[in-house]
């Protein structure tokens, strides 16, 4: 019952701060994300917090009038490092030049808030090491799930379970987009315009879309809820472009919807992780996530399932997220904790379980038998199959539910089936996960 | 934008512990969770954690095999409290005399892990302040909701908002039997003998039925939440003992069901706060909560709704969470930190909004008018009526539906219908609550 040499007690280092003296937080990025916080800070209701410094690039076209006098807006960054704020609070977002800033103000002994998932992905351990040494903070709860405390909750929160399974929404902009397809009937297309006019999606939505945005953010929850080190680009993506209309009425008729699922589970020695357009009961806590809500379900060992939902998206709630991280720092001198070290694991999406396909033959009645066998010579099952052809589909589409089985095989099996020439358009396939 | 006198930074005032040790524990209370505790920490998923001693009262009845043989068992406390413990982990629940030993433990500098809400609801505030004073940690996680981290999830987890409302359900077994009669139809009496047998509820259920475990955890998330000092002796409770399967068909004709709700409010200065059978949304996080499960819903100014929920009952989840806290304990010498300084507020219960209202008219035709017109002359409006008798019941009843009111004005209106001889039982008042 010894400690075991991976653990360590975190260190208290930090260079007393006197009592009763506010925070200096200088804020890098002036986007909705920092103008969220701005007004926070200026709402009177953290005078512990203090907003000294707005770096932005060409800060002229950033400044309002409703930021108090006392902050200084500056588009020099050696100035914000030159001054004695306590606290960089990086919101530029993407990898450089954050990366860079981030390293000089913890190298200045200055602890660095974040809302960055690219960059805590990429680089969180050695960033998280370097404040630790440096006997500073680093916090990112606004990295994942925005308002939603999923960190918190994972870590310290349900650290005293073994977490075995985690399985989130942890996109807005995809979960707004399926939730308008799934309540409105409309086109992927006309859903991801949309979401761009409310300002929900970039310009380039591809990060989202396409599943990397939730795949950084699976890669901290890995860390955080299974000590596990995983290159995020070893995490297997798919991306929600071929999702469409029928795909919602056949989920509808099996009590489902779809949902962008990011998850990742522990079997024997290997992560299972993946982030797909994923079928889910229409009732579950993933099934209920509406417009740019957040979901994260965590299964543990003695714990069960626990659900965190709210407001994942969107200034406000991101800023709540941040100014928590900010209030952490303010109030307690402990040095970065690392937590247990990490440890390097292979990833795979070999998941078992079942999937929903859709897909449309060549040739109606021989090509879905012929599909059958190849996929029964697989080793694949199916349970049951749907066929609902909508007035307007060009092509009359079938979806077929299989029995659980190793998506590997089933990928495989698809392969034949797509190279023997028995389907009109690639097959669109999608787990099927359940959750209480 | 200096601090307030009311923030201060908390100290890190521990003797250091030499890194690497485990951190060693005594448990007192060998009961559900108490042994679950025990099975995880022997799991040997947390080296950093020892089970040193476990005090229980006539221990020998207690003694299991699986337990290591290098724990100490005692019923002697003063052997606990001259131990080399570093945490006294106190499961034995109630006010005394949990009080006196978590005190005590405090004043020789051992830090504490409790899961006792009644405790931490009385004494919460001194015995934090004693904690600090001492220089060592004071953490009770598992108090409210069990394996669901709804503490660390409102602070720090959500610190950065300004949180509007609480709205919970926090007792497992109300659950368990609100749920049960929900879902198979059988009566509160069967439903709780049942919750009995499966050992949810205690022989005398009163504390939970009643709403005063409920209420003990409202108090203590009123504290973290709002920072606001309420007596929990003032936060109204009504039983969930008058609520009868009739009440469940009424509901789920409008769309509903009912759950033991306990929620707080601040509106213009007072802190709305009560405990009672509430009539929720079938869909919503708390309509959803099955079987012994408990989920909050906090509504923050910038972040909207988070909800919380899982396993808020039974051994192992309640563990997971004494677990967390051990943890955070062994990983951390910061000495506890009572946050800002609670400020005392009065308590109402005087909520506006809809009711629902059962009632049992003395003579059918003329008691109802008559209803109506002492309601409407009371200035409450009914937004709606339901009349569907069981061919079983003795006496048919009538459930009401009343528009927003003010919650004194419509139990005044009841009272004087009460007295006027129009109704043949007491008239059965629920509050309906809408979450998203």
């Amino acid at each position: 019952m010894n400690a075991s040499p991976a653990f360590e007690f975190s260190r208290s280092s930090l260079q007393p701060v006197p009592a009763q003296r506010a925070c200096r937080i200088a804020l890098l990025g002036f986007g909705t994300v920092g103008r969220s916080v701005a007004t926070i800070l200026q709402g009177g209701s953290f005078p512990q917090l203090r907003l000294d410094m707005i770096y932005n690039r060409r800060v002229d076209r950033k400044r309002v009038p409703w930021v108090s006098p006392q902050v200084r807006w500056t588009d020099d960054l050696e100035e914000v490092l030159a001054s004695d704020a306590d606290v960089v609070l990086e919101l530029a977002g993407g990898l450089e030049p954050a990366y860079s800033w981030v390293k000089r103000a913890l190298l200045l002994g200055k602890s660095v808030v974040t809302a960055n998932k690219k960059l805590i992905a990429a680089h969180g351990p050695e960033l998280l090491d370097l404040a630790r040494q440096q006997g500073c903070r680093l916090e990112f709860g606004a990295a994942v799930a925005g308002g939603v405390p999923v960190l918190c909750g994972v870590s310290p929160g349900l650290s005293g379970d073994r977490l075995l399974k985690l399985c989130g929404i942890l996109n807005g902009t995809c979960n707004y987009i399926l939730h308008a397809m799934e309540s409105r009937g409309v086109t992927l297309d006309a859903a991801l315009r949309e979401a761009q006019q409310r300002g929900y999606a970039e310009a380039d939505p591809s990060d989202d879309v396409d599943g990397l945005d939730a795949r950084a953010k699976l890669a901290i929850l890995v860390r955080t809820g299974f000590h596990l080190q995983a290159d995020p680009q070893q995490i297997a993506t798919q991306s929600i472009w071929p999702v469409q209309p029928a795909d919602f009425r056949y989920a509808r008729e099996l009590g489902c919807t779809i949902r962008q699922v990011a998850r990742a589970e522990l079997k024997a020695g290997t992560l299972l992780a993946e982030v797909a357009p994923t079928v889910v009961s229409a009732g579950s806590p993933l099934g209920s996530a509406r417009n740019n809500q957040n979901v994260l379900v965590t299964t543990g060992k003695y714990g069960g399932e626990t659900v965190f939902a709210g407001a994942g998206a969107g200034g406000a709630p991101t800023a709540v997220a941040v100014v928590s991280d900010l209030l952490a720092v303010a109030e307690s001198r402990a040095a970065a904790n690392c937590g247990p070290a990490l440890v390097a694991v292979p990833v795979s999406n070999d998941f078992r379980c079942r999937h929903y396909v859709r897909v449309t033959p060549a040739q109606t009645t021989d090509a879905v038998a012929a599909l059958r066998r190849t996929l029964t010579s697989g080793g694949i099952s199916l349970r049951g199959l749907l066929h609902h052809p909508d007035p307007h589909d060009r092509r009359p589409s079938l979806a077929l539910v299989v029995e659980e089985c190793s998506t590997h095989a089933l990928e495989k099996a698809l392969t034949q089936v797509q190279e023997a020439g028995l389907l009109a358009e690639p097959a669109v396939r999608m787990p099927m996960v359940t959750t209480s």
